[in-house]
């Protein structure tokens, strides 16, 4: 195999760069911190933006697009967003070029300086609600539902491409609303959409939950979040939805007439899932060989390779292989067929083994004969021969079969690596292996939290939506605690 | 009416953005010269996305996506390209903010200077060629068609909502070739796609011409482009296909060994349509009531609006709407049903005129009885009152109708407006009044034409691709020409 990874066993970090790269998903650009996406990362990209594009609207949501550009002053209006972001944005303070004296090149012309400094959006809660302010005056204009597709730009010093990158893709959910209960609910349900998408179409088990103080969103009053667990037994954060209360209302001066007649402020919520998704899917899923991609969000399904010596196989393998594709497509199933003349099947079978296309057909001379076509599964990579007819009902249940044995595989991996733990001394040794998710009695305080991740680097992923109330001891205080929260490394 | 337009009669650019605004498609934000795209001016461009992207990729292209910045030496390297762009693009120079020693908010930490300033894209030509010479080998790896939807920054002084603002939402293709021959032909191809969509989805009308070198691509050896007539008389530039020849390859390195083993450059395109085609289609079609949409990239299609006194007969009418609403899904037609209290009909007959809903079906109590429904067609404004029986083939034929209609007006109207022009006086009159488009005829010089754009402030559009070859005379030097070029004042 020409694009050998590196063994997830040996070294599961290089083992994700090798598979980033050598599949053709992303690269480092030469840009400090940004990526490029490539044409088949992006393809993935572009499906789950479908899927969850689909599934705001039909949540009533409604896109809208506002300026990349944030004035520094509104910036700075919500105290504690402006804490959270300040040490890691772009700032824009020229608006012009000039060629320099030397001639050799171009030099920020000093002469066009902005009078305020512009920030790259790093999230636009300050930029939308300073619009909000004009778009609603009376309970009537409520709720309003609005998300946004967009990059956004956080300067972050190590990245890694697709999970911590300075400029990467999002789509940010911002809406409004006359009552407490009502953004609460809509918090709660954009959560709820997230975990349907990670569940069934990245096969992808979460845990919803609500973030600590310490873990909260800048500016928010309450952060629930997914969590997933890596084949590494790291968390990795797949979404978030914000609960704002009034703050960015009060910060920007937006207010409506109530039913009565009377001004209030105006409720919010904030969500978002990024780019970093793509990292959650790769490394939720994928092998030595490379990428394990779930049928529901693969670039395409199926690919079709030719297996031939003479020119005459070809024409017939080919005339096969369009008869395929065609019955495939009346089930939807997207189909690729590659007859490059330039790569051997063997090159061919290892490739789309690490592009992860769910299902590999193989047609050569014998298959001719029989009417057959060879069927390899890219997640169990067990083969089996299939008569050509009918393949396309036999496709659909596979493909069915595939997404959900990914999630099931997924979820007992997940379920294997939760434990529950009553001491400090056995979280550390945990810590000190593959740790995965530890469910542990915590006193409540970030105090206690800090102590932890200062001493074991683990953190409170979230305090579990469905956890059962258990009277216990906080595994470092010894104080008492009512629930087990969710500790983890995490990405 | 409670949102009254400026009449385009008395003030066409007040109409224009009036219209904007009332429809509720964009409006100024508190950053100089970029605009919020309101969800009414999103969904229109979701609808030209959508299409436009199943047209780049029925042709062979994919998605990618390329950084946001560049970084200032990359942008200075094709010398033509940044002087084009230099004097026009927002700068990054600095990477954090700290709190300033006031307490009253945040400075730029002068200690987060950027080593190298970072320009936010313009256009992607030198990051994205940057990153080729890493992609491209062999011509085996040759073509190489990408596109990428992407927000670009332009820092222009006069901004317009839509038609020139700052930021701007856009996709930019970037292809490399093998040969010349395939890339012009790539220049081609697009010019043509771009022309069909304007023609079939826009329903406007679009003369192909290449660009003087005046009005080149900063960095192009040919710029091909779309020009619309718009109702005031003036050209508005749709879209532009460029033919880079070896001028990024030659600045960026990028070579590859041809199938007889020799290192060549690669040939190059880029191309690209804008937010700014979202103006084109509201000044092309629409009238003093409001927007005239195509049917084709409308919203929603349909608007249904109950008519009623008791709550009882609006239980019935919401049956009914319900009910053509599914007829009407089966054929594909998008609908929406109003039944806001809030609102009266009369005044939502204003609003979805306003908002250009290409039919509007008002049923009342009298429907109820008749099983009928009063349909308004939003072009012509004429009413029917037709059976609900069949009304989804009804529907389909009209909105195909209606789709036809508004190009053949805006056909007639083009036609009508555009004049062959044999003497410089007979050129100026006509340009003091709503001059259209000018074919006239020209001597070839870029003297001559910056001439004549000084004083009249026309410029030459294009040299249509359908032009006839007929000798004739500059109308400003009177030397001689072999074709009549476009002229006309511009947006």
């Amino acid at each position: 195999m020409a694009k050998e990874l590196t063994p997830r066993g040996e070294n599961y970090s290089q083992w994700y760069l090798d598979l980033v790269v050598k599949a053709g998903l992303a690269e480092s650009s030469a840009v400090r911190g940004c990526m490029v996406i490539k044409p088949y990362g992006y393809a993935i990209w572009e499906k789950m933006q479908r899927q969850l594009d689909d599934m705001f609207k039909e949540t009533g949501h409604e896109n809208a697009y506002f300026p990349l550009f944030i004035p520094k002053s509104y910036f700075s209006k919500e105290a504690d967003h402006v804490k959270g972001f300040a040490k890691e944005c772009a700032i824009v303070t020229h608006y012009r070029l000039k060629s320099n004296p030397s001639g050799t090149g171009v030099d920020v012309d000093p002469e066009a300086k902005l009078e305020e400094e512009l920030i790259i959006r790093p999230t636009s809660e300050t930029i939308i609600w300073n619009t909000y302010r004009n778009w609603i005056h009376s309970h009537r204009d409520l709720p309003l539902l609005i998300n946004q597709w967009a990059n956004v730009v956080r300067w972050e010093m190590r990245t890694r491409l697709f999970l911590r990158t300075a400029e990467f893709l999002w789509q940010e959910g911002h809406t409004a609303h006359a009552t407490k209960a009502e953004a609460v609910e809509e918090t709660r349900k954009i959560l709820n959409l997230y975990a349907d998408f990670a569940e069934k179409y990245m096969a992808m088990p979460v845990i919803k939950g609500l973030k600590t103080e310490n873990e909260r969103f800048a500016g928010a009053v309450d952060t629930y979040s997914l969590e997933a667990l890596m084949q590494d037994g790291k968390a990795l954060q797949s979404g978030t939805s914000h609960f704002l209360g009034q703050n960015f209302a009060k910060a920007f001066d937006v207010r409506f007439a109530n039913k009565e007649g009377k001004e209030e402020y105006v409720w919010a919520t904030s969500w978002g899932v990024s780019t970093r998704l793509i990292g959650a899917l790769i490394m939720a899923h994928s092998d030595d060989n490379g990428l394990v991609l779930p049928p529901k969000l693969a670039p395409y399904q199926v690919v079709i390779v030719p297996i031939y010596k003479k020119e005459e196989q070809r024409n017939q393998i080919s005339a096969i292989a369009a008869k395929i594709s065609e019955k495939l497509k009346t089930k939807g199933i997207s189909v690729r067929y590659d007859d490059n003349d330039n790569k051997k099947p063997g090159w061919k079978f290892a490739e789309y083994e690490l592009k992860g296309v769910p299902l590999r057909f193989a047609i050569g001379p014998r298959d001719l004969e029989k009417g057959t076509v060879e069927v390899a599964r890219r997640d169990t990579l067990e083969k089996k021969v299939l008569p050509v007819e009918n393949i396309e009902l036999y496709s659909e249940n596979l493909l069915a079969e595939i997404q959900d044995s990914i999630y099931n595989k997924a979820l007992v991996f997940r379920n294997k690596n939760t434990r529950k733990v009553d001491s400090y001394q056995e979280f550390k040794d945990l810590l000190a292996g593959q740790a995965g998710f530890i469910l542990a009695h915590w006193d409540g305080t970030s105090e206690t939290e800090l102590k932890i991740k200062e001493e074991t680097k683990a953190t409170i992923r979230c305090i579990p939506l469905n956890g059962e109330p258990e009277e216990g001891k906080c595994i470092y205080s010894g104080k008492p605690s009512r629930q087990r929260v969710l500790f983890a490394l995490s990405y």
